[in-house]
Parts: C-alpha cells; structure tokens; sequence
C-alpha cells in the first residue's frame, strides 16, 4: 500500500485538501457511520468495536482518502465519545484531516459551546453545520480561519425539497439563496464549503454557477446511488470532496472486511478520477 | 417548599405538561445551561461542579418548573456526558419532565441515531429539532408517540429572520410555511410543538393562528428581554412552555445562588401567570 504523504503543518483545511488531491490524487472522503448491528463479527469480540472497527478501515483506506468523515450521532447513539476521540487521534496520526459531521444550528452563545465541542474537544479539522438559524449561528465556527465550515445547501435526501425546494418571491428557491448568501456574506475567512447531494446533478450545477470555485462536499455516491460521471460534469469547476460511507465500510462482513473495503474505496476513486479534469 | 406533585405514570410529554401546569400552576420551563466560566465559586470545587450546580437549581425551583430544559452543547464542550445524564436522571426523581435542547437535524438513517441518543440513551420526554432537511428527518423522532418534538420555527437570535423570514412566491414566510406544514403533515401523532422567539409578538400571533392549539416553547424571557405581557397575549389559546436560562442560573454568585435563582424563577412563573387566560 502507498503511504500517505503528511500535508504541511500549520496549513488550513482546505489547503490540506488541495495538497492531498495533488499527492494522493483522491477527492473521495470516506464516511465513518459504524452500526453496530452491521460491523462484522470479528470486531464485536473487543470491549472497543467501534474503535476496531474503525482502525481497520483507516488502515485499509487511508492513502485512499482525502479526508475521513465521521458522522456523530453513530458514536452518541452508543455512549461511545471515548471512541470518536479515539478515531480522530488515529486518522490524524495517520496524517489525515477529519471532517466531523455533526450538523449542528444553534443562536451565537450555544453555537459557541458546539463549536468548542467540534474543534477543541474533538480537534476536528471541518464540519457541517445548519443555515435555518443564520448568520449569528454560524460564526462561531466560521470565526476558526484554519478549519473548514460545511453548510447545508441542497441535501440529497427525500424530505430535502420539502423547504430547500421551496421558491422564494425572488424566483430563486432557497437552496439558491443559501448557496449565494454562503459566498455573499458567510465566506470572509474563505473557509466555507457547501453541502450538495451528489444524486442531483442539474441542482448541483445551478449551486456550482453561483459558488465559483467553492468546495463541495458531495454525499450519495455509493449506497445512495448516484452517477458520477453526470455528478463530476456538474460540480466541475471547483473543489468536490466525495463522499461515500456506507458503500465502502459495509463491502464485506467477513473477516477479510477491510480488503473488500479498500476494493471498493479503490475502484469509487479511480472512478471519480476517470472524470475528473 | 411546596412539594412537586408527580403526574401519572404513562402519561406522553403534553399529557405531563399539562398535568404540572395545572397541579404546580406553571408554565415555566427551566432552561440548564451551565456555563464552568459562570457558575459559582462553591460548585467548583466538586469533581462534578455541572451536576452539582445543576442540582442546587434543581432542588430550589423544581416546583416552579414545568419542565426542565438542559441544552445538550454545554454538556458535549465539557465533555461531560456523564453529568447530563445524572441530571436528567435527578430531574427525572423529581417527577419533572425533561425537555433535551439538541436541534438535530440529519438524513433519515442518521436521524434514527439521534433520536436514540436522545430519547433512548439519556431518556429526554422531549426534544427540539430542525426542519432545514424536511419530513424524513424529522419522523425518526415523531414516530416516539409519548415523547415531544418541537420543531424550529421561528427563532429569537438576530440571524433568525435571514432565512426563516424571506418571503415565499405563495405570499408566505418561511417561517409560516414552517408552521402549516408542522400542523398538516408532521403532527400525525400529536405530539409536535413549535419553537417561537418569545421576543417577537407579531410573529408569535401569526404562528398561533396557523396553528391552533399547539404547544409552543418560546425562549427569550429573561435575559433576552422579552416583554412577558406581550408574549402572552400574542400567544394565547393553546398551550406555552416560557423558557428562561441565563437569568434564573446567574441571578447570584454567592453562597446563596440558589436562594437567589428561586426568587428569579418564582417571579418569572408569577409575571407569566398574571397574564395567562
């Protein structure tokens, strides 16, 4: 396996993305959502499974991936905070930046508090946060230049067009509005990126027109089925993290898991690559 | 100190509240959110100073609360889940309902987790929850009958109105859209409130004519400043849960914090009882 090569110290997020798409040549992210009712057999033995789980993952994937992703609510469901942690350490001991999915909208004081709890606590390196509350809810997180700040725009599940769809007096809809108002007025440490579905490639085209070179982070390759030929012409024109979770983590339940993971995670970069510029 | 009567076993979250604002002639919902830069000198000395100042605030105003109201993020940047826990357990003693503040909002499958960590893992009656990524990824919650979902609606923080208030190419805001839909399409099982800024009448009295007699917590009383008399005539004829945190849990620094919160809270219930119908 090629060994991954560390970003620059003291480079933001997305610089470290742009650096490990140019040395590892990937813009896949690998998605960390452990369901204990689907790792194989062999890591529930361990009194830490998620964590085991995990580890075997990173290892197979690392070189592979642009970033890791894990998603919160997959540790919180278990009372496993110890492990999340543990799973950051090792991703970045692997010389890797984590994205850390927790989607969270609170006002200015509490968003503070979350903000602590994602950077600090955990030392993710970017996440995902909600727009319905605002400006004031944002900038807590935007306020940490070096990190990366995820905001949802257009999301690729079904209940997404039920208010991101929506068209406002303006005629444009307000995943439009979210996605112009991020470049407009949330971006002044140039740390903002935007969350589009993978599996909607003419909204992902509009969102790409008003964003310029922003970075997307891409989820619904894999499980959720999208193309990626049509989704890499659509977004084209600036920064695509791909993320794929399920896809990759679930590929074998065997004890053989972490090699049909990096089959997988392999073919889903080269394919990605296939139709990148 | 008038003793907290318990309300019958069984009993969903709005059953409960209404039973304790009758019995305990209260509206007041008690927000948690302890702050380790503000609480007092006397709590910091435990090895568990959130549990034992959230305790002290227990003990003095439980009887004045119909509900309490911890706010998940100034647990999670303590990493002090173990702390919420026992004071959701200790409300929970007290036969308070507890209303955990964690405005999630994710994908269906990811949702399900949340909804365990929240109502299975610490055992919340109720939750706040946004509606940015629409229906699928609020029924994982709405599916637990017995317990309470308020839905974000309209906020009282200064970004609330960059999108909640933009207007519709139907005439309406995104906010009343927000609160027909919760009416028609999300309260299947009658158990969806609303969150409604207390700091904004005209808006409160919109939404209470979209939606009848749904529950509404309205946080702003307090330390936001919202005009009590106001509030509560915009939002009669259906039921209000008034949330104060900052202004009961800092009303003293002192010895006698405590003391000093009680006399806060018991004012706030009163002022609010003054103008209820």
């Amino acid at each position: 396996m090629q060994e991954t090569m560390p970003e620059p110290t003291g480079a933001t997020f997305f610089e470290q993305i742009a650096h490990r798409q140019k040395a590892q040549k990937t813009r896949l992210c690998v998605g960390l959502d452990p369901d204990l009712t689907r790792i194989p057999e062999v890591c529930k033995s361990s009194d830490r499974p998620i964590f085991e789980f995990n580890k075997a993952i990173i290892d197979a994937t690392h070189d592979l991936a642009s970033c890791f992703k894990p998603q919160i609510a997959h540790y919180a469901s278990e009372a496993a905070e110890d492990q999340l942690q543990e799973t950051i350490d090792y991703i970045h001991g692997k010389g890797v930046p984590v994205l850390l999915d927790a989607k969270r909208g609170d006002v200015g004081s509490t968003a503070e508090m979350y903000a602590r709890e994602l950077f600090e606590r955990y030392g993710a390196d970017a996440v995902t946060v909600n727009p319905y509350l605002g400006k004031d809810s944002l900038e807590p997180y935007l306020d940490y230049a070096d990190r990366g700040v995820f905001v949802l725009c257009r999301t690729s599940n079904p209940g997404g067009s039920d208010l991101q769809n929506l068209t406002l007096d303006s005629g444009e809809t307000l995943y439009e509005h979210v996605a112009r108002t991020a470049r407009d007025e949330w971006n002044s440490n140039n740390n903002v990126g935007l969350v589009v579905g993978a599996t909607r490639p003419e909204e992902l085209r509009r969102i790409r027109n008003i964003c310029g070179d922003m970075t997307f982070l891409l989820p619904g390759v894999g499980a959720q089925g999208a193309d990626v030929k049509e989704m890499m012409g659509a977004g084209q024109g600036g920064g695509m993290l791909i993320s794929s979770s399920r896809a990759i983590l679930y590929a074998g339940s065997g004890e053989d898991f972490a090699d049909e993971a990096r089959s997988v995670a392999l073919e889903t970069r080269d394919e990605i690559n296939r139709y990148s510029n």
